[in-house]
């Protein structure tokens, strides 16, 4: 099979031997893969594949068709369109996920939009929901609303009853935002002043952290999964005392087989029925064939996007 | 009545009209009421008595006899032996709780120690199992363990199947905080090399953070409530992503009826079983009679003490 694969901190197409499915596993044939973050550090060396995943193949989830299932395998069939997330690999014209990983790709979903959804949408449902808990009636405040966790937790907010602040550094794409249904978009500059806040969540790092405690509603939760800006923050614990506060700090990627398959679960029970309605947008900046590898990565390294790179696989 | 009352700075007893109960509050004449570091505030004028508490009478803790009930009670009757936290007032002949704050008193307990019992195991509780989640073969790491929320988060925590480590700073406490049921007692310097722990109770204050979090199992949560040694403390993000981890920080004396209301059915459902059945107990330093309320205080402030200093009033 043909991957993306890094070679000296480029990224080339390569030939590969095709992944075989274990037990418990699926052979995906990949239709659509998208980029994230973590792809451009492992670019760069600086965030290696785990365990078990391809080295040189990244890719942290993928959508396609079922080609094939190994023993024990109860769940699915060839010829099923699927989606996951995945420790690596996705940018693949095949990949081996594990059963409990996969999710059904809801009717309507394109498979560029779908190749597009786990990652960001898995992220952002987990951050905002499992670990904020955020609640119908409450105040989210998203920060980086324009990437693609962030503009997945707005939308995500939003249709579950929550009045939803975004911050975006770049004014051209506030209005973008806005349209995703968040209730007021600012520039990060004073967003303290807009509080308090229910649940923030932190996608730009320890600069936000003291005014993100000054905003915080009295039983708040401050959940930090981006830290771009910055990792080391000053807090006041005497002021998240007073607040009740708390903050939480996780990565998806780190996390066991068990806690992922976990996580698609949620992803099925509470975001993929409102996919299927039409109620969330996956909003797709950019497509790339595989064969244009070098170049989406280039994109997304660029910013200044509203939505998902994804790349094509055409079989 | 005679009451405890602050007067420019000190304490002394000074007679104030017998409190009425009020719709759905009980008139307990104290027996017994427990001194607390936040007395020592308010007495430096540090910590004002919440709305709707005596402003002059100090006091978060009280066991006595109910003497009379408002209306609409309807849990309590005169002669029951009750014990509860108070927003304030509780050093004094009579207080006024409202009836869901009130706990009975095991049997078996006397009045001394159901005295010192509702502030520091209500706080302990809420903080290592409300907020911190603590559960049975789990690690717990307990600082400022000598004091009177330490020791009671030290018992519940052996109790409950944990795993219990203990720092205490002053030397000549440790073999009696190691009789309460912790593992291993430390001196502060180098606990990380100790971890990691499940949950983290923090009772000193921002210099033991950074440590607190490179101490953190995967999953794990702090829990601050004390900041005596300082409240601006430095927080890695990346460190606490890494290890998926929680900071909660909260206060108990701020929250609403309903809240202590809550804590104080979680105390009679899990603590007071344990209480009753002698499988915790109530370390009391020292016990002052109300006119002695000067020397208790000093004998507080002085520190260097395992266990409760308690006010007993002779009716």
């Amino acid at each position: 099979m043909r991957a993306a694969t890094i070679r000296d901190g480029e990224v080339v197409v390569a030939e590969h031997p095709d992944p075989q499915p274990g037990h418990g596993e699926v052979l995906v044939a990949v239709r659509a893969a998208g980029l994230n973050g973590a792809d451009m550090l492992q670019r760069r060396g600086l965030y290696p594949a785990p365990p078990g995943a391809p080295a040189d193949i990244p890719g942290l989830e993928l959508a396609g068709e079922v080609a094939a299932v190994g023993d024990a395998v109860t769940r699915w069939a060839p010829g099923d369109r699927v989606m996951a997330i995945t420790g690596g690999g996705g940018q693949a014209e095949l990949a081996r996920v594990h059963e409990r990983q996969l999710m059904p790709v809801p009717e309507g979903l394109d498979w560029d939009a779908a190749g597009g959804v786990p990652e960001v949408f898995t992220t952002a449902y987990d951050a905002v929901f499992t670990q904020g808990g955020l609640a119908a009636g409450e105040r989210l405040l998203v920060h980086g609303a324009a990437g693609g966790v962030g503009t997945a937790a707005v939308q995500l907010g939003a249709a579950a009853g929550a009045c939803v602040t975004a911050t975006v550094r770049n004014p051209d794409l506030r209005d973008a935002v806005g349209a995703l249904g968040a209730a007021a978009v600012l520039d990060p500059e004073g967003f303290a002043d807009h509080g308090p806040f229910d649940v923030v969540l932190e996608l730009v790092g320890a600069p936000n952290l003291p005014d993100d405690v000054k905003a915080l509603e009295t039983g708040g939760r401050i959940v930090v999964i981006g830290i771009g800006a910055g990792a080391k923050a000053e807090l006041n614990l005497g002021a998240l005392m007073g607040r009740r506060g708390r903050i939480s700090a996780s990565t998806l990627r780190a996390r066991p087989l068990e806690e992922k398959a976990a996580t698609a679960r949620l992803m099925e029970r509470h975001v993929l029925p409102l996919l299927e309605r039409g109620a969330l947008r996956v909003p797709v900046a950019e497509t790339f064939a595989l064969d244009d590898v070098a170049a989406a990565y280039e994109r997304f390294a660029a910013g200044g996007k509203l939505g998902k790179i994804v790349l094509t696989m055409g079989r």
